[in-house]
This record gives structure tokens, C-alpha cells and sequence, in this order.
């Protein structure tokens, strides 16, 4: 029996991934589940991360000329079904308001009551709905591009839910733009999904692979879906955001038509693209360890906290105003165009108060107590680093370096990402190999095995069906950078037409 | 006849004021009605002005302690039944989920399937899910105060709505805390009327009087409810945000207890408060005129237009250098924590472009052609005077003065919107007096008359309901600052006991 290592979350990642998960985000006071069956509460410390993405992200859309706007959470029925294959993906998983109101039985129990007249679904995504607003706004070709994006919650009826990852309410935004031309539209489309990387690269630390969907795995209604998508470190893929071109699909289904500047009539095109709340729950995945979460300081809720070291009652007064004087020189600082956020923590309660911030992720602890202030210094750890590995450091120098610190962190974070990306991407050519790669060896937790496998594929979807159904694997994007391919499809067998990258995926 | 006095809003607000607000709404692309019953379209100009609002009341917020969190969009029926008042005042307006998938019928046509064992309501306010959160988060009383604040969607099945003012869905805040003690729980509810006071006042233009609702005007399941009322000018009084006190009532309903420090059982004593997309409704209708809305620059979506003036084509090269160069020399800028937003409009269009704007409310247009450039001057027209009274400035005169120009507009829509109210506020002791300030005459539009009315009042419900009845007035508000009354009640003629606002309402 090995030394058993002092951690705080039960289990560890190795014992029990998805348990650890759910373990790490109880612990971390980010969310739980509510008593509505699939939907979330996100709780404080959770929500600041989304808020931060928000604005982030808001920022990086309005540099593009995005605009936001919103509309209604209710769609008609009839509006749905006016793309065929966008119905077809959405109605089996759709919240549905009948009636609008409710009246009182006899027995006193409250009954739905005032049926509608047409039912009305709950957004899933709202490409029907602004669809209709965009065909009232758009006339001309002077009316183009139009750059709209909404920040909103949609409801989607899953079966198998999982806190920030896969639930039935989850909080987004979705864009929605027209133009005038398809290649204009194929240019946004991968704008967009730039913007997402660079955000979720520089600003999450998380490495991504940029690249498309395969036909059976696109936007039900899209012509093409591009996509970002990370490894967490059960080495699974997260799709950590999506971009639609959507064709004159969905110009058809709702009207959209413009006069162009030669006084002829045409659909515009359009695209669409959205990430969520499940970006919260891949910053988890990617960077939590055995003691918590890790939170790259650029998103972090707060950057520090302070913890006083009081033994004895009278160390209070020498104490308390070293530490408040130390978070107000801190407070003056901005890092990543926020002010620095820093906690001051002088509860009594022991050991617990330290691990309570490790748990929650927060970026640096600085520990002061009597004798730290007689040396004017601060002993400081780092949640990139091991909870014990802490050094002292002079006060001022720590001041001085703080930001500089922060950096580090973050960049710590995104090559630790990014190699162990490295370590579990294989390049598979060959069937059996591949098959191996997937399948769990008895001495490996069923959750954590595999990886990326960089593979050929002939184009089928047959045999992308044929993987998923026999590993649970499946194509999660046709990368932009793939090299011209030679060998013969990882499946079939035939010649191959392009390299793919094949994973479980969340 | 009189002369007509050319507007750009049909018709003026003396004729027509409801169309007059329709149309204005129109005309300024802030929203518009969806195909979805009751539910609005917020566009782009409209939602920004929701965005500034959310950051500072956000700011406002967060400064007193309150963090954001989020809470499911649905309410199991049977947690809005736990307050009999409150299930009774909102039961009759509710959106009801009943099923979770549509399924498609032998004729193609798709109907609701998956039926849920209990339905769900789409939120018309949080107290009951969030106090479900609430009594997991308190155990004891080192959990208190729990300062909690949500924005959100939420619907009222309205059966008569008018963009902004009334929708069955709009946008808002719902703050919801928890205190140990009844006093900490009341001061609670005054400091958030507080902020909210200040951010209407200051940010918006817009003057309040501060009070507290009758028994009968009480938010359903509240022990006491606090608001601010503004005056619009069509002398209506408009809510323009509540602050209500819950006693012990949703504590107990949601079983909020905690542990004290002598180490008894108690129930928590609780508050929220509310302000929503209304307030923008209130904006227009505050400050609007018959050219259209008027932006106070703290919440406006931009502070000035640039309108380059064209005649020849080559003059284009000598007009855009210099428009461009004072757009970057402003857009340098900050005001009221933004960067100064400046628009270019280079549209062809004629007099159709300076209307746009000032339909649109920007506080400053800047015209800008050749012989201003001759002379480094630049023709200025701010949107709190009449659209032909220009003025043209020094360049760099009007650059170094810039932000105290948007301080004066502001200052003077402020002063102007007190003045007005000041003017429609009448202390009125008699019956007859009180009845006839309230019935319109014969020269008189039904919609534009009255006021406020500072009147005495028994303290009876009965009373209010009759003058409600005769008059469609009720009592706004029971100031703060009332002074000791004397006189008889307004309506039965019994002593009072206190003094009230009456008006018309939204």
C-alpha cells in the first residue's frame, strides 16, 4: 500500500472521474442541482466565472461590430416547424406551455387552466424566432450585414443531466447575423469561431483544435458547423463552442429576402453561433485537480485571498491593519482590465479556512501572521503549485510582482493543458491499434483511457456510425490544419479523404 | 388655425399621447412587438440602453454587499403554493409547462407529448424557488445575512401589454436576502429603494418620491412594500421599482430556519425588490418630446453623431480627415465610467439623417462641413433644445468642454422633469376639489390631465377602492416624508391618518 496522500476532494480524478467532478463543484460552492428536475442553481462563486466570460466575450463580439438585442423566450410551434431538419432536432427535447394560467379545483389542488391556442416551446435556440424579426428588418442590400447576438437562457429537455456540462436550463449566447453574399457568410462563420478560441485559449487557458463537424454531427438545419474542442483530463472532448453557416436554409424558412444593389430579389445568408454555461464546467475539467478546482487568474472570481495568522488574542491589533494595508495597495491594481479582486478570510476555524480556498481554486494565499510582519514579509502559495509548497517573500517585492505572478499562473495553466493534450493525442492509421486504443485494459478506469486519436476517415457515415456504436467514439472535428491524407479509412478500410480527430466526448 | 410646427412624431403628445409613446418607440428602433403574443422584440438601440442600466445598478448593487447568482426559469406549482397570498396574485397570469416533447401526428401536424407528472410555471418572480436554495445555503446564524441578487427573464400573462411598460415577458433583477433580525431585514429594504432612488435619479433624469404602498397595493405575500414613483408626462404615475419586506412569511413557507447564537431555532427574516425593463419604458416617456425620445447621456447608447456635410463629391477628402480626427479626439474620452461612444453617419440620405438621430434621442449631433473646417468650427445641436437651434463652436473648445455639456443635458432634463412634476402636484383637501382634478374637461384629451394629488386619507381600504372605482386613481404612495396630518379623508370625510399620493397609473 502506497502513502495515502492527504487531498481534498473524495475521490481522486484517478479513482472516479465523474464522481470527483461532481465532488469538486459541491465543494467549490459553484452550483448544485435545484429541486426542478435538470435545471441548476448556479451559486455565487460559480456564477462571478460566468459573468467574467460574459463580459469578456461581449467585448470581443462588439470589436466585430456585433450588436446585441433580444427576443422572445417563447417560440410558436408553427415557427419551428418551418425548417425541416432544425424541427426534427429539436422537438423531442422541448419545454412546452399549453395553458396560461391556473385555476383552483374543488379539492383546492391548482390546475392548468386558459389553454392556448397554439402551443408555444420554450427556446431551444432561437434561429425561428430572430429569423422573423431579421425578415421585418432586412429590405435591402443596405440593410446587410446585420450583426445581432442575444445573451439568454434555452431550455432543452435532457434525459442524462450533469451540472454546467449537460442541462435542461443552461444559460448562452447565441449570434445571428445575415449578409448579403455566401462567401461574407462563411467569413463571419469563421470569425466567430476565432473569436472563441482566442477566448477560451488567452482567457480560460484552454487549448483548443479548431475544425468542422462531419455531416451527421452538424446543427440540425446548418450547412456547416465549425467547431472548437478541448481535452479535459479524462482526455475526453469537450465541444467548448459551435458557428453555423446556415446556407439560405433558414432565409427560406423564414423569409428573409433583401433587394440587391442591382434591383434584383434575393435570400440572404445567414449564420449562427453560441457558447454556454458548459464552458464553466470545461474550465473544471481542464484544470481541477485532486485538491479542487484551479482557476486561471484572468477569470478567476478573485485573485487572492488574505489569511491572518491570530494565535493569541492580542496578535488581532498588530495583525488586522498589515493585512488591510497589504489588500488595499493590492486593490489598486487592475489585471486583465478588472480591479483585483482580494479576499480577506479571519475566520476561526482552524485548518479548514486554508483548504476552503484551495477547493475553491482561487489563484494565490497569503498567509500573515507576527512574524511575517516583523520581517515584512508574506508567505505565500501558489494553487498552481502543491498545497504545502509555500515560499516567503519581502512584502513589497510581492506587491511589486503580484500581476506578474498572476501571468504565470495563467500561462502555467494553459501548457500543462496543452501537454497533456500532447501526451494523449496518438496518430492511429491502423484498425486494430485504434480499437485498442479506445478500449479500457483491465488495470484502467473504464472514464479514463484514450484520448485524441488523429485517424483517417474515408468520409462515410457509415462508419462513423459503426465507431460510435462499437467504442462510443466519435468524429469530434475535421481539424482545418489537416495534412494531406494517404492511408486507408480507419474503419472501411478504403482510400481515406480526410484525417479526423476521433474521442469520447461530453 | 395655428401655424403647424413640423415634429417628427405623428401625432404630437397633446394629441394623442399613448400613439404618440407607439410611435416614438418605433421611430427610435428601441423595440418592437413579436409574433408572439404579449412578448417584445428589445433591438439593438433599446437593449443597449438595458445594458447601461444593468451595469450600474449591477455596480450599485455589488458595492452593498449583494453577489449574483441564478435560479431555475421554472417553478414547480406546488412551491407556489406554499404562500397562500402570493400563489393567489399570480396564479391567474402563469405560463404553464405541461409537456417536454412535441410528437409528430398521423397528418404531420405536431403536438405536446411527454406529459410532466407535475407541471411546471415559467417564473413570474423567484421568492418561493430561490427560498427553496436558501433554506439548504442557512443553517446557522454565521449564514446571515445572505445578500443574493438574480437578472432575469420573467412572464406575467399580461392580457393587455404596451412595449416596455406591461409584457408578458421582460427582462429584471430580482434581489432576495436573508437577515437574522427584523431590523436588519427592514433597513435592508430601505437601503435597496435607496439604490434604486439614486440610480433613477442620477443615471436615468428621472425624480421619485419614496414611500410605501397601502395594504391593498402590497406585493402578494409581503409584510410591507416599499417603491419609488415617477411622474411621466402625461402626469401618470409610473413604479419604478419596489423594495418589499416578507416578514417571516416566505421563511416559513420555504422553511428558512437557522440556528442563533444562544443556540435557538428561528426563522429568518427575509426581503426582495425588483426593477425591470420598464424603466426604459419610463425613460421615453419622461423625457421624450415630440421630435421623438431624448437620452440623458449617463445611459445613452452613444453621447453624438458626426454628420459630415457633403455637397460635392471631392469634397469628401476634405471632410472625412477632419470628421475622423475629432471622432478619435472624443472616443480618447471617458464619461460616467464609459468610453464616450461616437457615431459617424456619411449616409447620403438628406434631412432624413438628422432626424434619424434626433428621433433617436443622441444628445449631440455634429455637423461638420468644409466651411467649418475653414475655420476649425464645428456646427453642434444638442437633443435637450430645439432641433434648429445650432450653434457653431471652436473645435477644440468643444472637445475641452465635451463631458460638461453631457453633465449639463443631463442636469437639464433632470431639473426640467422635476419642474414638470412640481407643476402637476397639488395638495388637495376637499372632496370635490380631489374629484374634480381627476375628471377630465371638456378641452381636455381623456389621457393628459390631473396629476399628483397630495391628499389626506382614513387609513380604509374601502375608501381607496371607491375612489379607484370612480376615478381609476389609487394611492400611489404614502411618503416617507408625509407630513402630520389634520384633515378629513379625501373620500369619507373621517379624520386621516396620514397623507398619500394619489394618481392614474401604468
Amino acid at each position: 500500500m502506497g502513502k495515502k496522500v492527504k487531498t481534498a476532494i473524495t475521490p481522486t480524478r484517478a479513482e472516479d472521474y465523474p464522481e470527483w467532478y461532481q465532488q469538486v463543484v459541491r465543494a467549490s460552492g459553484m452550483a448544485e442541482k435545484s429541486s426542478v428536475r435538470g435545471c441548476m442553481v448556479i451559486k455565487p462563486w460559480g456564477y462571478s466565472l460566468w459573468e467574467n466570460i460574459v463580459r469578456e466575450m461581449d467585448d470581443l463580439f462588439k470589436a466585430t461590430g456585433v450588436r446585441n438585442a433580444y427576443f422572445p423566450l417563447f417560440i410558436p410551434v408553427s415557427f419551428l416547424e418551418k425548417e425541416a431538419e432544425h424541427v426534427e432536432g429539436f422537438a423531442k427535447e422541448c419545454a412546452v406551455v399549453t395553458h396560461h394560467r391556473l385555476k383552483k379545483e374543488a379539492d383546492g389542488a391548482l390546475v392548468p387552466a386558459g389553454r392556448l391556442t397554439e402551443p408555444l416551446v420554450v427556446r431551444p435556440t432561437s434561429e425561428t424566432i430572430i429569423g422573423d424579426s431579421f425578415s421585418r428588418w432586412i429590405t435591402s442590400y443596405r440593410d446587410l450585414p446585420l450583426l445581432i447576438n442575444q445573451w439568454a437562457n434555452v431550455v432543452r429537455w435532457e434525459m442524462r443531466t450533469r451540472i454546467f456540462l449537460r442541462t435542461s436550463e443552461f444559460l448562452w449566447q447565441e449570434g445571428h447575423t445575415a449578409h448579403a453574399t455566401r462567401e461574407e457568410a462563411q467569413e463571419r462563420t469563421r470569425m466567430m469561431l476565432d473569436v472563441y478560441a482566442r477566448c477560451v485559449e488567452d482567457y480560460l487557458a484552454i487549448p483548443v483544435l479548431k475544425g468542422r463537424k462531419s455531416p451527421a454531427e452538424r446543427f440540425p438545419g446548418a450547412v456547416d458547423t465549425l467547431c472548437i474542442e478541448a481535452m479535459m483530463q479524462d482526455r475526453k472532448a469537450l465541444q467548448a463552442g459551435t458557428s453555423h453557416f446556415l446556407g439560405q436554409n433558414f432565409a427560406r424558412a423564414s423569409n428573409i429576402k433583401f433587394q440587391t444593389a442591382d434591383e434584383n430579389e434575393a435570400y440572404a445568408w445567414t449564420t449562427s453561433w453560441g457558447t454556454s454555461t458548459r464552458l464553466v464546467g470545461g474550465l473544471i475539467m481542464a484544470h481541477g485537480d485532486d485538491d479542487g478546482i484551479i482557476l486561471p487568474p484572468k477569470v478567476a472570481s478573485a485573485h487572492a485571498v488574505i489569511l491572518p495568522i491570530i494565535r493569541k488574542p492580542e496578535d488581532r491589533t498588530k495583525v488586522m491593519p498589515f493585512v488591510e494595508q497589504l489588500a488595499s495597495e493590492l486593490r489598486e491594481k487592475t489585471y486583465h482590465r478588472r480591479m483585483l479582486n482580494i479576499e480577506i478570510d479571519d475566520r476561526d476555524i482552524g485548518g479548514a479556512r486554508g483548504w476552503d480556498w484551495i477547493k475553491k481554486g482561487i489563484p494565490i494565499r497569503i498567509e500573515i501572521g507576527p512574524r511575517d510582519i516583523a520581517e515584512n514579509s508574506v508567505f505565500v502559495g501558489r494553487r498552481d503549485r502543491h498545497y504545502k509548497e509555500k515560499v516567503s517573500i519581502n512584502k513589497d517585492t510581492f506587491v511589486a510582482e503580484f500581476t506578474k505572478t498572476l501571468d504565470d499562473i495563467q500561462a502555467t495553466l494553459f501548457n500543462r493543458a496543452v501537454a497533456f493534450r500532447e501526451a494523449n493525442t496518438e496518430n492511429i492509421g491502423q484498425r486494430d491499434l485504434f480499437y485498442d486504443y479506445f478500449t479500457p485494459k483491465n488495470s484502467e478506469k473504464p472514464e479514463i483511457h484514450g484520448g485524441f486519436a488523429v485517424s483517417p476517415w474515408c468520409g462515410e457515415e457509415a462508419c462513423e456510425l459503426k465507431i460510435k456504436e462499437d467504442l462510443s467514439v466519435s468524429i469530434r472535428c475535421i481539424p482545418f490544419t489537416g495534412a494531406s491524407v494517404k492511408g486507408a479509412c480507419i474503419c472501411c478500410g478504403k482510400p481515406a479523404t480526410q484525417e479526423v480527430i476521433f474521442a469520447k466526448a461530453y
